[in-house]
């Protein structure tokens, strides 16, 4: 941590700032500049409170220096994670393709959807079992009922599946997903995520609407430093003031991810756009931006469909889509510079 | 529902529309305007996705008609909602001073506190035991020992204490706490308020940060409608793109869900501001704008606070702060016009 | 507009409601459906105040109906529209590929870059002239000058040019300027698109990094209502609460905007970036949502620019992006289905 | 500027950073620390990107030191501006009450609701002239005849008047105005802040609807080294994610401009609210702040208001107001501590 003092700082309120960190165990070290005197201190400054520093009299400003260094930072860790699921990976130059209906309602619906997204190239099967719904009066999920019908569904077409938890009090019920999804909502939820630490399966992590991609990270974290480091991140589009679509979303957050974390990005864009018409362009961006893959609502009866309608995809639809993003896959890959 | 036809809407393509819609078993009323020609739909359109419903090609426009009647809602109960915990109230027009340190750290630092809030008029103690932290490195509350402290504190001090849950596998801990907090962070965590829906007690349901005042109603409502009728809403700060600030107090939050619903509602000044020196100036604008009371972070010596030190006030402004607010809360209900 | 009655409306109520609508002018049909009664305000609305309708004792709600038929909007006008400018055509299919620098800072600069990002594939050169920045101690541009140099760059390298006014008392000066651009922060300044409305130009208007995109067709309708129906709609970010990139780029806001509009949309990655490294990735995503074109800042020497450095590519950049963007192009418009 | 070195930078890599810096003219001085080397760079960087220098591989971090000294900063400038307008005072512990209706409509509506706002205590008239509108087809005001009218006003009830300028060609037509308004379409208009810069009146500057406080200090910065002290911020609302009210008042500015700044600063609670019954808290609300003074739109028919209808009080609901706001007052500045 680097202290700049004030010009006009007296010697008297230097030693009463200087008596205050040393009260942290820490020491400091003084700079004498041509126009600014700087105070360098010295030792572990993550006790420190930055901002009780700020209100020292002598200081002018406060300036941290080396961020914490973190599991999912790049800095720690410079070459992409893979994460190896049944022999699909996710990471590291590949692209998933997860698919699947928003609600997992019962078995015929659930196995047409699977069978049809497989034969359009998905390579992860998605289906919600619990949901969490903004109302109470809104369809809660199948539960338990649905994640049978998951594995009953990865049996037939040889799928690994996806489905989100709410609690931890369901862990056990997740015994055959091959990735536990953490939504929007639960993104710290701290008391999750620890007990998820545990679990030993790869963990889909979404972005919440009104999270920085620093406080994803951290969720991130929380996972990784439990012991789990088969993370996956979503974008899956924040809030912001214009409501023409669901949801904003932000596919700068890709590169900067890149940028920032080893961990595989992939993107949402159904919850974002919450309209079909939106999903395949949308899609085709984060194709091109290079996101590790993306994750889709598929229903075989949209209209009818228990949960978000209006953004799921049908069977041809999807088809469709998936026949341009490979083409944008490839535009964007070859001849690399 | 009122589903406004497009003016050239062919016949084929109206009675599309009526079959989907008779699927659900609704019935549909067409009342012809001069210039447009408007289906009323009859019977529980809940069911019905109105997006859906915006893409067939007759379509114009949709318009729903009525607000689920809501039980937190003002028309379903016209009075305020008045919590008695322990002989004091909240809403119905008094005013709730629940004060505290952020975390609870040793019992010195909790006994303190407590002794000199009340003495300046504070009605409830609060005080962290779980902290919902961002980082997995930071301070996590001493957890069940922090309660048994505070349970010393109550006998002590005489003030009912508030505290905040992270997951319902915490409940049997809370026994002694009189008002069990649910943090932004856990303002959708569906199962969490499942779980509080039956625990008896009064809920203290802080605004997520990223969370319309609707969806706000919609926790209260998972908690009502479960049977816990004793929720206290609290608005503490929404995210916005000014960081001048931790949070955007929206103190405009408090008239629209006084007009909006009967539950108490109030305000945390500390959280929002981040910054000592910000709190009071929000506790009387938050006073003045007619919340049923505030809930401050109070700690004996800030600058070694193991949690938000920068954003707690002393003892002494505290007690300052207090005397401030009952002046103002005099000038705004005197001679009610 | 359609009025819903609320079920308990006394019929003196209605009789007050109704007498308020006569006022305007307004004719008044009765509707009486199964549960509910509603009213059909016949006429032209626009001048009767929905709020003020809504507070009236007898109302439950109140809907619009018919959107104004606006000049920007498809309804009105349902095929693409096509711009020329000097044979250089933008929307309808096409790519338009807009480069070059933040600021004109000199000749060389000018004609280096405009030779560098023409032999690329740039269909025209942006070059900026006043510059609108934050602080007053910044640099405001060369003005007139740059004007001068962009007239002789455009004579050399044969590109049509693009530069930004920020008042009307300029526009004399902006003769030998191809397209206008109106910036962010001039969105909403209703004078100067007044006056732009009857300068015979195309007009570039980019989106207020905090207005919908309901306000953006509003802006545009500010010049087609007045007489310039060449008008490009520019998406370059918005402002969120994560400042992980200077602004966040809506990419969402193509399809849209294509689908309520037809008016041809372009894409400013640089500024929405802020940084050189995510403009790329983020102008492949632009090129895949399905924009109309590109507008991109391309620089010379970017650490030593003037204004904007971080986010300048160098005309090697920019051409290695260029390759990817035609590839892109290539494999979104290839085979449509 | 502080930049601090990676702890694996090599000797070539610091040269080349170096040389980056000595190219602007400005020296560095090597300080070398515990565990981490740091560069001083000597002189006034304000023309060297922070963000190349981040790009340069030798370097972790890059802190900058001093805030430019601002005119509008406290640092500057201790004591609190006081602006005198023909007697009347704002800043420096007054309040002003500025009241009238939205648009000036004609000379009855204008004069009934200047003598009614003066009547209960309003020391500033307020009327719109030139309304920046989102649609242009909405009523734009009545221009010049709306200011003759107000000098009207003004020499009959003896209340200074403020109008809203939206174009500096409009400015010969403000000589008989006291206070001249920016609105928040306008804050970062640099071609009007200049030509006002050097009009010799006092300026009400609006903050913008997605400009945070630094902007708006800025924006003031532009008139303030033009020339012009006489600057009065205004926070009216900023864009958030909720509709619930037109904007989100944004009261927590107020004490941060005053730690920030020594301009007054007052609340308009009216463009905020969006609805008359959410005006009163609000601006009660904004009393307890600290503002100096308020900004209300007052018309004597809100039905039939041309403009913002809903949000208009009646004289009567402003004389009520103005009474609670007194009390409130005296309640906040009496036996200050």
């Amino acid at each position: 941590m680097i202290i700049v003092l004030r010009s006009d700082a007296s010697e008297n309120s230097v030693s009463e700032l200087v008596n205050y960190i040393e009260s942290f165990g820490l020491g400091v070290e003084k700079v004498i500049g041509v126009s600014q005197t700087v105070l360098a201190v010295l030792g572990d400054t993550a006790a420190l409170p930055n901002d009780i520093i700020c209100d020292f009299e002598a200081v002018e400003a406060v300036k941290g220096i080396s961020e914490a260094h973190s599991l999912a930072g790049r800095a720690s860790h410079p070459c992409d994670t893979v994460i190896d699921i049944s022999g699909k990976t996710i990471g590291g130059g590949g692209f998933a393709l997860i698919a699947g209906p928003c609600s997992v309602e019962n078995r015929e619906q659930l196995f047409t959807v699977a069978d049809s997204v497989k034969k359009s190239g998905a390579s992860f099967l998605r289906g919600g079992s619990f949901k969490p719904r903004t109302s109470p009066y809104a369809f809660q999920g199948l539960g338990g009922e649905a994640l049978l019908l998951l594995s009953e569904a990865k049996k037939l077409c040889g799928l690994p599946v996806v489905s989100e938890i709410l609690d931890k009090s369901q862990l056990s019920l997740f015994d055959d997903v091959d990735i536990i999804q953490v939504g929007a909502r639960n993104m710290q939820n701290s008391e999750l995520l620890k007990a998820l630490a545990k679990c030993g399966k790869p963990i889909l992590l979404k972005r919440g609407w009104s999270n920085t991609i620093k406080e994803l990270l951290y969720s991130a974290e929380y996972l990784m430093s439990g012991g789990n480091e088969n993370v996956i991140l979503c974008e899956r589009g924040i809030r912001s003031f214009d409501s023409a679509t669901r949801f904003t979303l932000d596919l700068s957050a890709v590169p900067v991810i890149k940028s920032m974390s080893h961990l595989p990005i992939i993107v949402d864009p159904s919850h974002a756009a919450g309209r079909a018409e939106y999903v395949r362009p949308l899609a085709l961006a984060a194709t091109a931006v290079g996101a590790d893959g993306i994750m889709v609502e598929v229903h075989n009866d949209p209209p009818h469909a228990l949960c978000d309608a209006a953004q799921a995809l049908t069977p041809e639809q999807f088809d469709a889509m998936c026949k341009k993003i490979f083409a944008v896959r490839k535009a964007v890959s070859s001849c690399d510079d």
